[in-house]
């Protein structure tokens, strides 16, 4: 998507260790606008596929898989990263380690939300070592769902999440696959 | 807003200690057919008012932030409840304490994303004893600029929140606000 990878090129800031910020627009400040043109994006790469629900996981995912729910005109859900009073029934719970926050949690949805046989897209706005989509899948096929394929944002194509899950057969698709990057020249490659 | 009081009396379940769920299709699983309805009517609400921003907090609030922000063509920016990598600016923070999680945590904004004289809309899913409204407002004033006014989905009039800052002089509009309701009966009064 190239007005994503415009964007990346303009307002991302590379960090060492492999850490892209992208909070002007996407992950903390959300540039409404563009989030949109993902969501019809997403629908134009998933079209044709029958898609009941989207899942995503908390925080960040929320917006995008809210305003690409519009399009496919269906519900979200989101995996929460932390108990609650509000989390009281059968939960299905997979276990994920986190890239930025450097350690692992428990992601959580309530099975009620999660039928069998539902066609399940899950939409992040990250995808590194592929942690966090995987653990949705656990959960996904722990309730007897089906995964109709991955939407990601940003894929950091050189820590190969994305490509592990393709080579299980699961389809992702990715806006922007960032092959290399460089803090010292600031410097982005995207996968062609 | 009538469809979600209707919304609220059929899908709501009242728990024990002043909680009610209703993760079925707002904070867990999220109906967007609704939440759409929900964002056009904080654009009645909040209509000639100009919204430079929407401010929210992580998580549940986004979505709704997010779809609400469409109708006011203009960003969202969340506040960041745990501390990550990704946050490494000047950052504004407010203490809040949290009803349904037992604790007090921080909330925090790059104080680059809000900026002096900007017209900030406050919008989040529910509303107690207004702890994390207040939060926000703080962490606007911080920066110079000026909370234009609150949208709350569902506040908990009997726990008085939203009174209080009303009292300070925010326009607090909530879509629901409850005044009673009883978890033996599963009864809701809504405050006229």
């Amino acid at each position: 998507m190239e007005l994503l990878k415009e964007r990346i090129r303009k307002d991302g800031v590379i960090k060492e260790g492999n850490v892209l910020k992208v909070d002007s627009f996407l992950n903390h400040r959300m540039d409404i606008d563009l989030i949109n043109q993902i969501g019809r994006e997403f629908a134009v790469r998933f079209e044709g596929e029958k898609i009941d629900q989207i899942m995503t996981i908390e925080a960040s995912g929320i917006g995008i898989a809210a305003i690409t729910a519009q399009y496919f005109n269906c519900p979200v859900v989101f995996a929460k990263k932390t108990q609650s009073i509000n989390l009281d029934g059968n939960v299905l719970t997979a276990r994920v380690e986190s890239f930025t926050k450097k350690k692992t949690y428990d992601v959580m949805v309530e099975s009620r939300f999660v039928r069998p046989g539902e066609n399940i897209l899950i939409i992040d706005d990250f995808m590194a070592k592929g942690y966090a989509a995987r653990g949705l899948v656990e959960i996904i096929q722990q309730a007897g769902a089906k995964v109709a394929g991955i939407g990601i944002v940003i894929e950091k194509g050189f820590q190969h999440g994305g490509d592990g899950l393709r080579e299980d057969g699961i389809r992702v698709e990715s806006l922007a696959i960032i092959e290399e990057m460089d803090a010292t020249a600031q410097k982005i490659v995207f996968r062609e």
